[in-house]
């Protein structure tokens, strides 16, 4: 692969995906070929397989069929859209990718860190560059994402007390692999944040 | 597990849905609690994945990724229909189950075999306790599946020799698992093989 795969990552309300998004902005208007891509979904299958898991009562997939249909949604997204763009030297930019499914589904029960770790490993294979993780106060993150509630409310229908695990969950990760992460502190103005996150990525993959 | 779990396995038109129903409907007759399912599908959430795996083109999904989804599938199945039923005592009946995976996918490209057997022993690991392979020659099994031809020949789109090679394979799996497995001349008349069916299970598992 000759392009640059980056993941952005973190709790509801970060701001990851606005980030996402100016990054791409960014890299385009230098002139750069972006891709700008999300999970769940990101392929026409994998949306298709997103509205399956989505859709319905919360309680309707059991944790480990859900993490089979992330996984296979996942398959999708790196065959249909991620492979091929770097294999024509873009940039790909997603927002989230495996990570989410470790922490989130790692957080549903403990046992299920395992079996998703495995499943990627045999079937996924890849992990980005450059993982971007947007870290703010749960507090923070909460009030964001709840100013925003849409229609999926999915994984934003957990309390403060999950953020704040989830947030920790996050930087443990991010410490267990520091060569692929960069922690990015997302309590700022969203430029200050943005023109962070793009020096980060000219120095840690020279791009 | 309190109940018996019996599978129907064979190639195309070898008739084993049509023993799988003979024999819910003999077993039924004699007082027992079946439930006479069938894969892909079997609950409501596995039929909606079956649907997803099953419309569109041929080759939507990559092999990896139809394995995924027929493991997601069959792990709603499992916990939604075939565990409850086994939990409370009943005799669960399938038309098809991993074995038909392991054939099918693993025609398809070999290295596929291994990755269908690491999905089922982390994610499944139920077998059945008698798995009823109908065995039949496959030109008088292309001629029933070809008369029969109906809105599903997802799988049914082969010619003679993927036929020839499928029950090569099915016997060899049999072959390879012999207390699990029974092989069943499915070239008589379909009284006969139920007849067959029927005084296996009681030698083979005291039902």
């Amino acid at each position: 692969m000759q392009g640059t795969f980056i993941s952005f990552e973190g709790i509801d309300g970060s701001g990851k995906s606005t980030q996402a998004r100016l990054l791409a902005e960014a890299l385009r208007a230098e002139g750069h070929d972006v891709v700008l891509t999300r999970e769940p979904g990101g392929s026409p299958g994998a949306e298709e397989i997103r509205r399956l898991v989505l859709e319905g009562a919360v309680d309707r997939w059991s944790p480990e069929t859900e993490i089979l249909l992330f996984t296979a949604a996942r398959r999708d997204h790196l065959e249909k859209t991620i492979r091929p763009a770097l294999d024509r030297g873009a940039i790909v930019i997603t927002d989230r990718f495996a990570d989410s499914t470790r922490i989130y589904q790692g957080m549903t029960r403990g046992d299920l860190r395992g079996m998703v770790d495995d499943l990627h490993a045999r079937m996924i294979g890849t992990e980005p560059d450059l993982t971007l993780l947007i870290d703010i106060d749960p507090a923070v993150g909460l009030s964001r994402a709840v100013a925003r509630a849409g229609s999926e409310l999915r994984f934003e229908d957990m309390g403060q007390d999950m953020q704040v695990r989830m947030r920790s969950a996050f930087l443990d990760l991010a410490g267990v692999h520091p060569d692929r992460f960069a922690v990015i502190d997302g309590g700022r103005a969203p430029q200050d944040v943005a023109a962070d996150v793009r020096s980060t990525l000219r120095a840690r993959r020279g791009v």
